[in-house]
């Protein structure tokens, strides 16, 4: 391959273009070169804020989610990665390239900054939300990797074995999370490609998942989708309008934890894979698929009556018991029997293949953000395990969490406040 | 679990509804019960016709492709299935549920027929598209399976193995072969698992594959997409609105194959999974990628010069041999070089987590539907396996030929010419 490139487009009349106006705010990808067409621009959420996007953002439709391993072992190496991914960020969120030259405007002789399969794409209301976990601050031998041991928040801790798991190593763990959501999947499976580029020989990717319908509702505006039990899903969800719910469930306050700052305006995401037994699922009558759950499948009505939107009454009798059943999904992880505390969900559905046996590789790829596992996950966990009649139709094949920093101002990098 | 449904419904104030009004063409999925909502009616294909739907059709944005085994040695329980196919075919592609019943309008005793995740969604394009490999007319010992040896296409035969073939057997071959494409994913994954669930007990899904984002275009009338290496891809692909060349490339015709008349009016559909190595792509330069594909990244024309839609001028000279180099794509798959044959194309891109090296597990899920494997994809594939510069970046971990059936009138199952 030794054809002269600078002079075979100089010969095909096309020439090289001048550089991308990159002045708008979520202007199109694509600009002056050739025939790119020039796209809408599409919702396009701001990447720096109080808090980082993607979080209380109005869920979008489709995620590319990753966790990375880190293969350096050097804190400035570290440092640069974020400070490189925070730029990249903020850029694709604008619907940009991820680099300054793009896909095709660069030198003939160099690799692109941006991988171009998103040319002409608006931004698709991405947003990416990066996390640490437990590993990035001590390794398994609890050595202190990068310089951050005394900084590690006291609830980020690998998290326990839970009764229904069946972890596969392989869809668990990691040093660093991006949670990259769009209404595009080609958007944001560019957002985390890219960021693994650009990673490349500081970080490997150790597993990713994509999911292609969302399950929950992050906003009083949309309306609540199914997951692949039929079901609808995420009807009692924390909304971005509850603002006090939010501060009270969502967001790590100063004073959390005294040893971990840093935190405070952040959050901790708790990524879990429940593949759904879907054909044994499938074969059960509707009537016990709604006690399962606690709800009808038609209207998401609590079986005590109303709407999607009516509280349970878990006091209700029906002529053997509650007419919620005491194993009931709802009941079981419902705040009043988990001392009031309430997620923030942001799950997705999804289908990698086949499985062993001949089925689906299907279920739920959940995402929580809460304030502190130790209150607002584990113990809802333990209890669904114990009692949640669901359970029987789950397995958890992949775990992780995650302390996710606060958002950035200008100048500022991802998680900067760690290691300042 | 010992709650008295019946009862509990009754208390609840819901009531059985009545039965779903199912004779408007693409009506929504919703009805009367309870507080579903109405969709609106989306984009409906039908599915009978004269050919199968999902070949000519506008590409759809979203695939879930699956293959079966039978695990049934009844031909009567093999002609029931495609029949029990067809009706729930008929009417998911109408957005309707893929039973009469419906997800939640049944008795609580039973198993819905139908498994509720796509209630309220419109028919959002769907197209189903049905295949039979060679393993249905003889399996590997040669053993006619279901008295339909002598019947057997004599394309239809597993593809020989090609140079840059890797293939994982669980990702390769099948029985029979369902293509399920809709502009929503929960749509497609809806439709293959309804079929899935419909053919308990008679079949088992041996593998299945969801792409994101579609890579061809099949109508004038649609623009070009992007595959993972950031090229436009389709560009010289076979459009619905060229009708002849439908007629010559795609469609079998009368006498193409005296034993086998039933597969006169349809085709073959081969599937072929090429794994991208996005991350050895990525360190390419720009240069060098467009001289593999032997097309700028930005507009999609051939590096010989015009737009995108301009013919390749393969004879002219670059400064070093011809501008679009001996081993660029474009040229070794053109029509000139491969005794006039083209493909309808109909390819996806894929995501499918990671791989054992830490990078993304990623590429094209391939699909092309031809009237002859022997002439329209074999020979260029070997062209391709032995002179083009991007097969460097692929492996092939999945392949599988099928022949697709004609489409088929009212009170016909899909098919149903084979077994007459």
């Amino acid at each position: 391959m030794t054809a002269p490139h600078l002079s075979r487009r100089g010969l095909v009349g096309g020439g090289v273009a001048a550089g991308l106006a990159v002045g708008a705010y979520a202007a199109g990808r694509a600009s002056a070169a050739d025939d790119l067409p020039t796209s809408a621009a599409g919702d396009a959420y701001a990447f720096r804020g109080a808090h980082q996007a993607g979080i209380t953002t109005p869920a979008q439709d489709r995620l590319h989610f990753a966790a990375f391993d880190v293969t350096t072992g050097s804190r400035a190496q570290l440092v640069a990665l974020l400070q490189a991914w925070t730029e990249a960020a903020d850029r694709m969120t604008r619907g940009l390239p991820a680099g300054e030259i793009g896909p095709t405007e660069g030198a003939v002789d160099l690799p692109p900054d941006d991988t171009g399969e998103a040319i002409g794409l608006p931004a698709s209301g991405l947003t990416i939300t990066f996390g640490f976990g437990p590993s990035l601050f001590r390794d398994a031998g609890g050595r202190d990797r990068f310089g951050l041991a005394d900084r590690q928040p006291e609830a980020l801790r690998t998290l326990p074995h839970f009764p229904a798991d069946a972890l596969d190593p392989s869809r668990s763990y990691g040093d660093l999370c991006v949670q990259a959501c769009a209404d595009d999947p080609q958007v944001a499976v560019h957002a985390i490609r890219n960021l693994a580029r650009i990673g490349f020989g500081t970080v490997a990717v150790r597993w990713s998942q994509l999911g292609f319908g969302r399950t929950s509702t992050t906003s009083t505006a949309q309306s609540t989708p199914r997951n692949l039990f039929g079901f609808k899903d995420g009807t009692a969800n924390i909304k971005a309008e509850e603002e006090s719910a939010v501060a009270q469930h969502v967001w790590v306050a100063d004073g959390d934890d005294p040893g971990a700052g840093w935190l405070a305006g952040g959050s901790y995401l708790v990524a879990r894979r429940f593949n759904m037994n879907i054909e044994v699922w499938d074969r059960q009558s509707l009537g016990d698929q709604e006690d399962f759950v606690g709800r009808t499948k038609a209207s998401g009505a609590p079986l005590s009556g109303g709407s999607e939107l009516t509280e349970p009454d878990f006091a209700m009798p029906g002529s053997d018991g509650p007419v919620i059943p005491r194993d009931a999904h709802v009941r079981v992880v419902h705040p009043d029997f988990n001392d009031g505390a309430r997620m923030l969900r942001r799950g997705y559905n999804f289908v990698d293949g086949t499985d062993a046996l001949g089925g689906l590789n299907a279920g739920l790829f959940f995402i929580a953000f809460v304030r502190n596992p130790d209150t607002h996950f584990i113990p809802i966990q333990n209890r669904m395990a114990e009692a949640d009649a669901l359970m029987e139709y789950v397995q958890v094949t992949g775990s992780a969490l995650f302390a996710v920093p606060s958002g950035i101002g200008p100048g500022e990098y991802v998680g900067q406040a760690l290691f300042d």
